[in-house]
């Protein structure tokens, strides 16, 4: 190939297949097509097929310890792959209600142990020893007696080669079904199996690698595939994340060979980027021996089945070790993350809060102020006054909070390719989002997922950033608004624990701030109120 | 250094370091002094140090689920090994006794279990899935009041780097304490950690590793140390294991970095080898295109605190697949395995059928024959005779049993340089040794444990060769006889199906003849008797 057409084939778009409701199977390619396609060629006996699984996952859980069971496990796996949606599903439920705990057998231990706790009371302390002995074999009984019988279907894939990986995929099926519906037994399965898998994928028995461009291709594909932050556009640009002033290292188990389960992009900066743009597009990068900081600018796992197993911590804490191992001059860790949910619950929040405050105008010259209680200032009078000057071209509305709204819901954004619009926007926006990420919680956490990360792995908020992905996903979800968390090595420890224990988000003076400009407003609220 | 230089050194004897009780820290060479001379360093303040463990012991219990507690782990663990063995002692059982379950905690949750029971017979049906919701519940929540509290600390050790070293090493201990004493609670807490570190390392986890002369000389270090069947004599003894003609896998775990778990020895013939000196001494080895035959002449585990978890069938297995794969011209795979409890099971027997031959001949003339129900035709009256002649320089014995019960325990094994004697003692020791092997159970398993090794794993009982281990150690257990094991692939999941359910041993006709040869005299028993 001459140098041309290199160069053509290194930018060519990379297009990663579509995820579908199916997990896909781990198998060779013949048995994957049959995955992705399972209703042409099941089409005309989905019943039997259903039958020969059910029948196979019964063997499975069925045979004694000790038998050789690869060739049944291998059965089952080949065919739960080939099942569709709607015949895994009613598998998974078979699996659940049918392989559940012998309820019997548990109510007779439970007898048991009601009779040596009375022996046990009667004989006062004589006998110690024997006593203990019963409970000993009780609790050990009543341990496995409380085993629902498909463990043993999740032990034996475990033990099983390739069977981890299984797992995973049997794993995110019960996630995509429990999204649908809310069915008991199939819960209990899946936290069940979701304890079983955090403790098969100890981060102890994880092995951190750093990829590089010497990488085999399909761990590569694999990488490509699997960015869920910044999409990988082209070869070139893979290599790039992959070359001089980047680094980019990946969890691999040897239970699920060559494919990461997790992994991490690092920049090699001279300062904390404010923008996404600076990180992916800085060419050539500085040399690695001017830099300073460590940037994490991306982080995604690659099995849906592992949700709720938090290894993304002990991966930065393991890159963060090693980066600062090799490369002492590097006194910063920071990342630059999205703000996934910032828009969700904005457009929310304006909704409601216009809403509220149309309800007000009607009333305002009734004696009803019910609703004013709930009324937060959203906007400054400024603000709002600049905003329905500048937005009447694009959008309607009758209060700069449904401007807002439209704006921010316009086909495009064509509000972000207006200069004085984003002008007016940015106070707004930056306020807001300092106040979503530090002050909107659920169940004590941050509400925003990513926040919540990096929150409880000890980071710290250190700076909200103004247009800094200007992608479509970028102004999608949080009107193109980055944040930098910052890991400070002395303060990691204590960060997280005041965050697990009390809640308590760390930020920097000045993303305080930001969010606390807002705070004299609510409290000057019922003065604005009367006014109105 | 000159060529001479390095033969020496090459040459030169390599003593492991002798084992002791206590299992050895894996940590670096200066707290690994610690441990192994605990006395010396301790003497003055034993009492406080074991206060300073128990305490960071305590922490690393009861420490929030997610604290970062990778100070108090590593100070637990740094702790535990400059303990000495009354401490660790001490230490371990206070963790057995004072960190079991909550049995307050299991009774309340029992109680409700046995409302919702009652509530599921009245509602008879209806309301089936908010009954069934509240077992799941319940059941949840006995699974976990039924960890006792020490499985926090397991838990822990095992997601922390380095950790799963530690539990083995703890176990290692446990088991030593359990063989002097049978303590209920530390034998409750050895058999849950057994279950935890089954399923932490499982098989499809670890990574199959050709061992070769090009792997760090820590790892070789590991392979002379551990080595149990037949000891590396010197560095050129371990490179010829490891060169042409031989091989040598180990399964390594990303969590125990440096070291197998388990390895095994094979050699590449052209026909089974019979006696151990062809493998060792055979120099230089067939080129490796004329093999026909894998070899399987040692396989040693490297954790005394991972016995019982049998990951050599495993092993086994996948190199066979391998070496399969990658040499298709082998077509024989088989042992050449050590019989360590033959002689142990020779001496008791000669010893008490000896006796039995005195009471018999006291009595022979009385009426009493209750000992003859019990006697065995140990030797036939010719073999009985020969070994009276030739063995009266040697040893004294009153017959023929008691002479050859002292010839095999004299000093030196004199009786392995005696030609005649040794022709008068194959046929019988032979014939025994094969009665041994295949008609001697414990619970109704192969008594010698690594026949039922091999059983288990599917193998059959191909041939006893005499005079095929005449190291001191061979002669010392088993009177220098070893066996091959022979896997055939096309049996090998029937034959262990076989066994494991029935018992049943497989061997060849050959070694069958061996042992029925002797099987004729049981039924002349009687005749014999009466002719006494």
């Amino acid at each position: 190939m001459n140098k041309r057409s290199l160069a053509v084939l290194l930018r060519a778009r990379m297009r990663p297949n579509n995820s579908t409701k199916l997990a896909f199977s781990p198998l060779p390619n013949r048995s994957r097509a049959r995955a992705m396609q399972p209703s042409s060629d099941n089409a005309n006996k989905p019943q039997r097929d259903f039958e020969h699984v059910r029948d196979s996952m019964h063997s499975a859980i069925s045979m004694n310890k000790t038998e050789v069971i690869d060739t049944v496990l291998n059965d089952f796996s080949e065919g739960y792959f080939s099942l569709c949606y709607e015949n895994r599903r009613r598998l998974l439920l078979v699996l659940a209600k049918e392989y559940d705990l012998n309820r019997t057998q548990v109510c007779e231990l439970i007898k048991q142990y009601l009779g040596v706790l009375g022996e046990e009371a009667q004989s006062a302390g004589h006998e110690e020893d024997g006593v203990l002995g019963s409970f000993y074999r009780i609790e050990r009984n009543l341990r496995h007696a409380l085993k629902p019988m498909y463990e043993g279907l999740f032990e034996r894939l475990n033990m099983h080669p390739g069977g981890l990986k299984v797992l995973t995929s049997l794993r995110a099926d019960i996630l995509s079904i429990l999204a649908e519906e809310n069915i008991a037994s199939l819960r209990a399965l899946d936290s069940y199996l979701k304890e079983k898998l955090g403790t098969w994928l100890s981060p102890a028995a994880l092995e951190l690698h750093q990829i590089t461009w010497d990488d085999p291709a399909s761990l590569l594909e694999k990488i490509v595939a699997y960015e869920a932050v910044h999409p990988i556009s082209n070869l070139l640009d893979l290599k790039r994340r992959l070359g001089v002033g980047r680094r980019c290292f990946g969890y691999l188990h040897a239970a699920i060979p060559g494919e990461p389960l997790i992994f991490i992009e690092v920049a090699l900066l001279k300062n904390v980027a404010q923008t996404i743009q600076e990180v992916l597009w800085d060419d050539p990068p500085i040399p690695e021996c001017e830099a300073t900081c460590a940037l994490f600018y991306s982080i995604s796992s690659t099995q849906r089945g592992l949700a709720g197993i938090n290894l993304g911590k002990f991966l930065i804490k393991r890159v963060i070790t090693l980066v600062k191992r090799d490369m002492p001059h590097i006194s910063t860790f920071a990342t630059i993350s999205p703000i996934p949910g910032f828009i969700q619950w904005l457009l929310s929040k304006l909704a409601s809060q216009s809403k509220l405050a149309e309800v007000n105008d009607i009333s305002q010259s009734s004696a009803d102020r019910s609703g004013s209680a709930f009324r937060e200032n959203i906007l400054e009078p400024e603000e709002e006054k600049a905003l329905m000057d500048l937005s009447e071209e694009f959008v309607a509305g009758k209060n700069g909070m449904e401007r807002m709204l439209n704006l921010l819901t316009s086909k495009n954004h064509e509000w972000s390719n207006f200069a004085p619009l984003l002008s007016i926007l940015k106070a707004p926006l930056l306020r807001l989002c300092a106040r979503y990420l530090l002050q909107e919680k659920k169940r004590g956490k941050a509400l925003d997922s990513v926040a919540n990360f990096h929150l409880q792995n000890g980071a710290m908020i250190e700076r909200i950033n103004w247009m800094a992905d200007r992608s479509e996903n970028g102004l999608h979800q949080s009107a193109g608004i980055m944040v930098n968390y910052v890991y400070r090595l002395e303060n990691i420890e204590e960060y997280a624990q005041s965050y697990f224990s009390t809640g308590q988000i760390h930020a920097s003076d000045e993303v305080c701030d930001v969010c606390h400009y807002v705070e004299p407003l609510y409290e000057h609220q019922p003065a604005t109120d009367k006014r109105g």
